[in-house]
């Protein structure tokens, strides 16, 4: 009868007066949360202007030496205060980088708390490995099978793919994340590289090109396979670990671990970057062919580019996990 | 002399020490923040969850006369009450769909503030009206210019710049735009459009089709200035009223300068329409070419979507907006 309904829509309208209240209280806090964020920012960037000035000021006194102690323990000093002001600023929002603000725009994608964060980088992990096993297939099939728009749909999968993981490793660097500056560039190369074999005509030297390049990704797509394994066994380390970045006590079992994972990886990177280059050299033996077009020096050259920051940012990456 | 640095020093960990206390406070108020927006979150599903539920009940009363007039009056209590939560959803983060859930992943693009919501669409106008500047010079200039390269460079930048279009407006429908899904789908066809074209192999089909297709983008980007005009106009009244969507009641001044705006834009709106129903006829007259590949028909295809969709969501928006 309808007073049932009656009732039922007086008794929500009480349990609404209850959420209006929380929802009012939620809005104060909010707006208290975004003035104490604020605070907090413009702190820590204070903090970090005067230790930047401290420090160099301390350069003249560290050579003279009446004053070398003191001036090495402020320089001590100076050090742990800024680990901490990298923890703290974990939880503070941090502004998008050029790429981000173009493509997005200036809306915050920052993660504010560990668990989350661990969470976003572990679902980009599955991400590629995903896309890698669509990858590997397509590329497999493409080799016994010759269908010009397979071979497209493929390209712009890699171009698409490529993209998308640029974006995501703009945010994974907003939420804090050491991604080398290279990887993230060779993603973007990856996503011009696919671009221009999507637009090269399906010509002979097209078709001379193309075996090679169909097991190429098979064998990329393998070690993407490796690389997930040690990057995700990385990733949950570190997170039972709870170890901070920038920490100078090392942690022995993560480290012996992770050094067999590097040595177990590193010789089929070697293999990849070896055929890169062997991928250049092909490409620019066939720009002079008769019916060669642009498209074939030009992916020579971003082969042969993608090869050498590769191979030096790869060079450079042990010396450094040596030292830590 | 260095008894200067280490007094800097010192005090500098002073500040450090209230900025420590600070954080603290920030970090407790984030948490805090965290659990009552889950509550108002529950609550507000809730809510709409048995709204829902006390609106079918309603169903067989309002037949009856004897209970038609509660039945009607409660009625109005919903539709107010729907009108209140969705008002308080404004400030509440809300889940990404599934597209952006692919590109970006679970991270949250919610914007929890009117001004920045403003701000945030504002720039999006902004970007088109930028990029479509360029497009301009670009489609101009391939009127003049007949270069392969320059063909290829402004295809590129359409389907980078739907593809962006599409991640954009993505983020506005999570903070709350009534953006038809027509508009959306609009932009990732074109970007399927702008793909195809980039892969279709320069002969001389495509060179019939060439000059046509570059004076139709040399209009579209003129319309699309005036488009900018109008929503832009449209955002900022609109904002200066502090109207709230679903309103009941009409602002005279501000629907009136929108029907002249609208009455002024749709005429030019039309005129693209007719010329992309003629991009489809002519590509299905090419595709009988015997020189026509197959992404002839499928760009006569993705045009004739293209018209039908925008004649079909325009046609609907008129007495849509006439009845408000
Ligand atoms: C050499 C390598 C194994 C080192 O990995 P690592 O031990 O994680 O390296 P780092 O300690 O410098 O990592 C720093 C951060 O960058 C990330 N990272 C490193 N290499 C990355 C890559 N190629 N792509 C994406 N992220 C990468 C790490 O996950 C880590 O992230 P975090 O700060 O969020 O925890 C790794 O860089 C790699 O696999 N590179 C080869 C990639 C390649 O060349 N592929 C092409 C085909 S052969
Ligand atoms: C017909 C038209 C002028 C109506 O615009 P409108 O009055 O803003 O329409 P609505 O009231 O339905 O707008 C609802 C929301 O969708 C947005 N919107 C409407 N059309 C849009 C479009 N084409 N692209 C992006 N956003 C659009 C509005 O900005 C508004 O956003 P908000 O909720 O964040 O404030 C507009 O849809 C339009 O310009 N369409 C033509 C686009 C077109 O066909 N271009 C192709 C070439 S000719």
């Amino acid at each position: 009868d309808i007073q049932s309904s009656v009732k039922d829509f007086e008794d929500l309208t009480e349990e609404f007066k209850t959420f209006s209240a929380s929802h009012k209280e939620y809005m104060q806090k909010l707006d208290e949360l975004n003035a104490i964020q604020s605070k907090c920012l413009k702190e820590l960037t204070h903090q970090r202007y005067r230790l930047g000035i401290i420090k160099s000021s301390l350069k003249k006194f560290s050579k003279k030496p009446e004053s070398k102690e003191i001036s090495e323990e402020i320089e001590k000093g100076i050090s742990r205060r800024k680990i901490q002001l990298y923890e703290m600023e974990e939880a503070l929002p941090k502004k998008n980088g050029l790429y981000l603000r173009i493509i997005l725009g200036n809306v915050n994608v920052s993660i504010l708390n560990k668990e989350d964060k661990f969470k976003y980088k572990d679902e980009y992990e599955k991400f590629k490995f995903i896309v890698n096993g669509i990858g590997l297939l397509m590329s497999l099939s493409n080799i016994f099978i010759n269908s010009r728009v397979l071979d497209l749909i493929f390209m712009f999968m890699l171009v698409w793919y490529y993209c998308t993981l640029t974006i995501r490793e703009s945010i994974l660097k907003v939420n804090g994340s050491r991604i080398k500056g290279w990887w993230r560039a060779h993603h973007f190369i990856s996503t011009v590289l696919a671009g221009v074999l999507l637009i090269w005509p399906n010509n002979s030297v097209y078709y001379l090109f193309r075996p090679q390049f169909m097991w190429f990704n098979v064998y990329i797509s393998l070690v993407q396979f490796l690389q997930f394994r040690y990057q995700r066994g990385c990733l949950y380390r570190l997170r039972a670990l709870g170890e901070r970045h920038n920490m100078d006590i090392t942690i022995d079992g993560f480290h012996s671990w992770m050094w067999r994972g590097l040595s177990f990886l590193l010789p089929f990177l070697v293999g990849g970057y070896v055929w890169q280059l062997y991928n250049a050299y092909l490409l620019y033996e066939l720009s002079y062919n008769p019916e060669a077009t642009w498209q074939v020096p030009v992916l020579g050259g971003l082969f042969l580019t993608v090869f050498l920051g590769n191979v030096i940012t790869t060079l450079m990456i042990i010396p450094q996990k040596l030292k830590e």
